[in-house]
């Protein structure tokens, strides 16, 4: 029965790693808690860097700080 | 006051469902606690399938094996 | 695979309600969007009234105006 | 440690105006709880005029109901 | 019709501090986006320490090492 | 940046086991997307029983038919 949101950057995250994210979290809930997979959720949301804020900032001012 | 936050497949659901889905929500809302429909928000999130997994695979893989 | 989730105020929701609010919710996924009921989670969070905040004031403050 | 989430109907906000409610957001929990800037995220997610109901209707609705 | 969501650690958060995030929050929808006081929503979520983690630890944890 | 939410029916999760879902959600950010740990919140919320609904009943319901 668990529900996972993942929330993360949108920043090209490739359908591999969608479902490693989605393979791994599910073995998370079914190794620690001894959930079912088959009742597992897990959604990935992807967030524009502009609407991310950290520090005051938005990713994308910070990663153009950075760069 | 109720916020009602609706998760469903990005499988082309039409504006038309979505109105249904809202009045249906609102509706259970006022019948069931006597909410104000004017007070009562729903949102409805449409996820890719890649986006959305179960049972350690994207809804995209499930319906690639149903098909 | 519909995920809903129900926030309200605090108010003693009675655990019969919350059942008329699953099942509710619940049926509404299986006739509009054709969805299957074992695979359609819903959630209900109930928020302390001094947690919830509308036109610059809690519920708390609204109810005490009110009353 | 704050996570601030904001939902906002999807209507042209500006980069701008993401900043300001960024760092809005940041200032207030520094200034109302003392939380540390560089951990306090700000998510700003932008929804759909269909996919937001209130008073048993879409905003959408709503709109052409005003104009 | 924004919806404004802070999730914050279970330490103690007055009344009055609560007051002054759903205040400040609303307000900022009012300054930045000119949106309806009595139509934002702010939900404050306290979660507690060791229900919420960064860098590997639970906050529980990181406190403990501070101390 | 990632912020992931795992709610999970409240049934007696102990604090050693939410130590293992932070390590390990964590974990599976920095593997798969390489991210930084102190960038990375893990929101754990455990919802009652009556509270979370599946297949139209409250799993207390589906506990007390499975018993």
């Amino acid at each position: 029965m668990p529900y996972i949101h993942i929330q993360i950057t949108d920043e090209n995250v490739s359908t591999e790693q969608k479902k490693q994210l989605i393979a791994g979290a599910t073995d998370l809930m079914v190794k620690v808690l001894n959930k079912k997979p088959e009742k597992t959720f897990v959604l990935i949301e992807e967030v524009s860097l502009d609407n991310w804020g950290i520090g005051y900032h938005s990713v994308r001012e910070l990663r153009q700080l950075e760069s």
